[in-house]
């Protein structure tokens, strides 16, 4: 019997499936309507990845759950963007995830768990859950960043003010000077080296944060699906979805990284909306709920 | 009287601007129903621009024709992208294009015509049209490319084949295997060194691209802006026009240096079409014209 093992590629593998599995479930449960669709796909160099997508469910109009897990060996690439210079096998395997809903008054979720590890043995963690409300309940918020705040505070108190900052800072439009939306948690390269915690105890902390995405985002499901709403809120969600193929496109590391290194394409870009506008310089009527939602999105804010 | 003088940039920018007013007018007289509004703005180190906005006209719904002429001291960024270690005034002027058409039957245009100078004497002029049928019908394509080369040969025979090249490679999207369109034209850092021609001479060519715009596009406006489509046909513009968002916000140099570097976002984004669409793994019928205008989104046709 082995006590204090540390987790290995197979088990944290293992675990990232079996979120896929219970978050799909979940979300379809709350929909009420469309099921996943599954495509299998391999990666050139070694492992794959189950690709699920929910479209024109009766709350979620496009929505992606993916796994992967991929391996090989480092490309030139990766090298360059990981800065080692000896050559290395890696491992790569993660959940990741966003919800478009039908409704303007339901909220656009993000959600990504993943592990990263070489063969000269050095291993991290990251991940994050953001929320993007096309209209901003400030209730709604706090409650949002509480969730998120005791995930957080059951492994160390000090994690949900740092992530919470890392959020702001990672999901920023910079060229809108505008925040995503009101962010959530971001973290990245969590180690024994970077974090002091043994990596059993960063595990239960992703573990954590993976597990508690579905009853966060099938809260706003099903306490948001019956509002009501008309074409000024639905055109406001079109030009809100824009922002967010901004962006996904311009500013996303995971998706810039996954496109130009040859990932699978239709795997990444299930993040965007199945329909988005743009109207030049569009701005909203002063006092308006949609003036009101913009003057939110900025960093620094603190909803809890 | 002075004669050879080599053009300045009072020339060049009064010349752009003059190309912006031309361009403006014929597009409306073949539009035949909205006119261009205007933006005046400043660039924060000196100079500005016009920005010009057409929309949900009779046959263009939203196209951006924009003059800019901006000037002050290099910023980090730029003499990064410029591999330049000293300090240097710049000077940029240029006009920028893209036309969305309502109808799924009109292409998509964009031209690009700008000169780059800095205070060390250096200097170079750039461009490019290419055309984005949303359907391609191959004699179209031909008389574009004719267009074109008739352009490029009044001044030198080497001109096209090496542009056609380059706009193959630039507007392609590499992440989806597939060109933007069916390319045009695409040239940069054309100056006395490079070309062994004089300054006048590149001027000339660059003016003689300018110039060809406006017939090339209003033959289509008025060739194409009747032909009969249906709700098949606009749902593959909206997929199409995808596209277009994917290269502009992943892959465009111009665009992404804009955000990167503080650019006027809103000038920058007039090149994104009012709606798009994203649908998961959409592949078009088997013998369908979709499949057939995705056949030929490959570098290196002869359309000519």
């Amino acid at each position: 019997m082995s006590i204090n093992v540390e987790p290995g590629k197979e088990e944290i593998e293992a675990f990232f499936k079996s979120l896929q599995d219970e978050i799909c479930q979940a979300l379809e449960q709350a929909d009420g309507k469309s099921r996943f669709e599954e495509d299998l796909w391999q990666h050139h160099s070694g492992g794959g990845g189950r690709t699920r997508l929910i479209q024109q469910g009766n709350i979620i109009e496009k929505g992606g759950v993916n796994f992967s897990a991929v391996m090989g060996p480092a490309s030139v690439d990766m090298k360059k963007q990981l800065k080692i210079e000896n050559d290395a096998d890696f491992f790569a395997s993660g959940v990741s995830i966003v919800q478009h809903p039908q409704s303007p008054m339901v909220p656009i979720i993000h959600m990504n768990v993943r592990y990263f590890e070489l063969s000269d043995g050095t291993y991290w963690f990251g991940g994050g859950i953001d929320l993007t409300p096309h209209y901003i309940d400030k209730k709604q918020a706090a409650w949002f960043h509480e969730e998120l705040k005791k995930v957080c505070d059951q492994f160390d108190s000090s994690y949900y003010p740092k992530f919470k900052t890392q959020a702001d800072d990672y999901f920023f439009i910079r060229h809108r000077d505008e925040t995503r939306g009101i962010g959530g948690i971001f973290f990245d390269h969590l180690n024994e080296d970077t974090m002091s915690k043994s990596k059993s105890e960063l595990f239960e902390f992703v573990k954590g944060v993976g597990s508690s995405f579905a009853k966060i985002y099938t809260h706003f499901m099903l306490e948001n699906a019956e509002l009501p709403f008309g074409e000024k809120e639905k055109e406001w969600q079109m030009i809100r979805r824009g922002r967010y193929v901004e962006f996904n496109l311009v500013w996303d590391r995971g998706t810039k990284f996954g496109l130009m290194t040859g990932g699978r394409t239709e795997s990444i870009l299930m993040s965007l909306p199945l329909q988005a506008q743009w109207h030049y310089n569009q701005q909203p009527e002063e006092d308006s709920k949609e003036a009101e939602t913009l003057s939110l999105l900025k960093k620094g804010i603190d909803w809890v």
